[in-house]
């Protein structure tokens, strides 16, 4: 089994990150350009995702859902959040119904 | 700090879900409707969670990525995949160069 | 040739709508749920082009484009835009540098 | 009013450029990079029309949707189709039930 804690590490990064030149790395040129350029970037993973699981291509699946987990992170850190908030709604949801909580709250 | 071992019980819970009833979940119809249904879902998420970030609204934020993450989990769970291969390879790009990884690979 | 009137018909009639009662029609229920739920049809039906396109079926990829472009109208007359504007605007870059003109602006 | 046959000529010249040198223009490298790279584009513009409308900016709204639609086009021409088979598309829903057709069938 993988070391989970690899997202923590990942988000830790990504907020150490904020304080860097902007010219030091891809993360901090991103955080520059704000929200738009880090939403466009979510957009294009997602749209990549969908094209991996259409293409049937399992290691390009897994390395989209990685780009687009990657980029949910960095606009989380962008609004001062970390993967603890989403590993908490996560939980939140646990708690209340179980993985099919969506269901008791309609379509979303 | 959040049990971050929730993302693992999801997922293996979504693994278990595709031999359930079709009828007995949100998840188990997803999986009968197949790919474009999950893939439109995702879409649908990535969508809910740039206009949550253009509402600079923070709760709304978190709880879009978690139905972003939770969308890509079934995709993952609906192609034998799992969090754990998403975790590897985070960790392979932890191993290679970092963070940064994505930059020394030029624009996806 | 089909009578290219017809998107200044859809746009004109789409226009009227902001008029009529909410549970009078599909369009009429968008305008009165917002800019967000016409938004996330417009990323659903951009997902459904791509998925369309990745299957290679014609008639499919027409339906979608058709929808996506229906509902970029809505989200037009949503804020008291219309065809004429978008017409505008392929005029106006067809008089500056034709067809290519997104190439001398640079990456979007 | 502005000449509705812009449209028109935008998708002839697209159906043009399929036989042209691919280093020859933007649209050009487009076909040659293929559906996947055509289909980023339609997914990026949807996103920045989004982002454009929770901006409530109507200028950039109406760049986007020149974009969006732009790119459609561009779509379309790579699968042999062009804006007739869009055009003949909404003449069809015109005939059957007008512009709420889509009600008709329920969810898209």
């Amino acid at each position: 089994m993988i070391d989970i804690e690899v997202l923590r590490r990942v988000s830790d990064t990504l907020a150490e990150r904020k304080k860097a030149d902007p010219d030091s790395s891809y993360v901090s040129s991103l955080y520059v350009k704000g929200t738009d350029a880090i939403c466009k970037k979510v957009a294009e993973e997602a749209a990549e995702t969908i094209m991996a699981a259409k293409d049937k291509d399992l290691k390009h699946i897994v390395w989209e859902v990685t780009d687009l987990w990657f980029h949910s992170l960095v606009l989380l850190a962008h609004h001062g959040l970390s993967v603890e908030d989403v590993l908490a709604e996560f939980r939140r949801r646990e708690g209340i119904s179980g993985i099919d909580e969506k269901k008791s709250r309609g379509t979303t």
